[in-house]
């Protein structure tokens, strides 16, 4: 593991996220790991409460090693000075005629430019308490707004953080997870495979009297498409028909030691 | 407002956020103000170290006043036994043929039947430290996991629950944001309205000696660009044109105290 790169020793790589006056040392923490969690780097804090506090590294947690790459400053101005594209995250408008955006809609178009070191995009975020204020939304080239449904609006700084630092990543298209799709990303059983089930299937089920002669067609299309829905491999085939094998097999133990008293 | 309706007396109306073990009260409080954030109502605990405890009603904000509206629950199983599709919050696959898919596939595959009252979808968190136990993991339906970039790739638990209600809601439907575009959204001032700012400006910056009269065609075609890129409304063509105003009316006042001696 490398450590960081300084700040002022590397081209901006992604938005700096910047906190206007936090006043728990929980949420610089939380938004530390947040942002590295999605790839960014760069956090700068206006006139912390609590840093360095022990509550930092306690919500840091992995993201501890990279505190000292946090940068502070004495007000909002000198924090975006050398930034060249402003987003306040915010919901409260003020009538004010700035283009309006959901952070989806900012990850996918600015996104894509984070790759771009001659682009300088800062995230102003308000206070826990109050957010921003108005002066500071008028830096500002964008608000940023995110949505939300229930009753409660108002979000909590680090989740807000996360949901921006999410968003801007995904529109980057840098995010990585294991996505799988059992049905079309595994090898399949073979048809031949699964008709040979199916007939073992059938013969075991007549055999425990489980189908009648005369409706077994009805039950076994009912269990072909609830197996086939299940999109089984090959070893999953010979686990069911391994149990198979023995429900006949225990019956004939059990048949052989009645038949020796 | 009204109190929140019990949940033996509602259809679930959304996911079941299920918690296993969960440490910190303050994860709790976050939890539940995330979840009541993007409309949700259900959080489950399985075994809370903290709870009650003043931290989940530090965190939960404004949200605290749904604290009884969470359900206890003694294990996994029973807080699970009455849905009917589960989904396993985790980022380690160990290997199992689960259908695994990121939390904007979620959404938007569940997203829209969250609405039907019979879908009863539980989301099952695991613990801080550990995260979800194999045999719990062996219950769900699906495998979701988190998209990351960063190094550090463990998620904050409350901020997973953040990710996980957004893209839920976003996927519903139901995400509201107050979204505005100032070039379409805003009536903007009339192509007669820009043409009569745009003379009135050449004449102030030919007075003013700003443009020489054999480069002005130069010079007002970036300024018209720069104007009308930020697409003016009515109300701020009227603002620059008042500023021109008072450039000529300032100079002329000046000169008639100069007159006036």
């Amino acid at each position: 593991m490398t450590a960081p790169t300084p700040l002022d020793a590397t081209p901006l790589g992604g938005p700096v996220f910047i906190l206007d006056r936090p006043a728990h040392g929980g949420n610089i923490g939380s938004a530390l790991r947040a942002i590295h969690n999605m790839g960014f780097r760069h956090l700068r804090l206006v006139e912390p409460r609590q840093f360095p506090h022990e509550d930092v590294e306690n919500y840091a947690a992995s993201a501890g090693r990279f505190i000292d790459t946090i940068e502070l400053f004495p007000d909002i101005a000198s924090a975006v000075a050398d930034l060249n594209f402003l987003v306040a995250m915010t919901r409260r408008l003020r009538g004010q005629r700035h283009h309006v955006v959901t952070p989806r809609q900012m990850g996918e178009a600015l996104g894509p430019k984070l790759i771009q070191p001659e682009q300088r995009i800062g995230l102003l975020f308000g206070t826990e308490r109050t957010g921003l204020e108005t002066i500071d939304v008028e830096r500002c080239h964008w608000i940023c707004t995110i949505p939300t449904e229930g009753e409660v609006g108002s979000l909590n700084l680090a989740q807000s953080i996360m949901v921006v630092a999410y968003e801007m990543m995904m529109g980057s298209g840098k995010g990585r997870a294991v996505v799988h799709n059992p049905t079309t990303d595994d090898t399949l059983a073979t048809a031949d495979e699964m008709n040979r089930l199916y007939a073992h299937m059938q013969e075991v089920l007549f055999e425990i009297d489980f189908i009648q002669p005369d409706r077994y067609k009805q039950m076994m299309g009912k269990l072909k498409a609830l197996f086939n829905r299940a999109s089984l491999d090959h070893r999953e085939v010979t686990i069911l028909r391994g149990m198979l094998t023995e429900v006949t097999a225990h019956c004939n133990r059990k048949m052989a030691k009645l038949n020796r008293p």
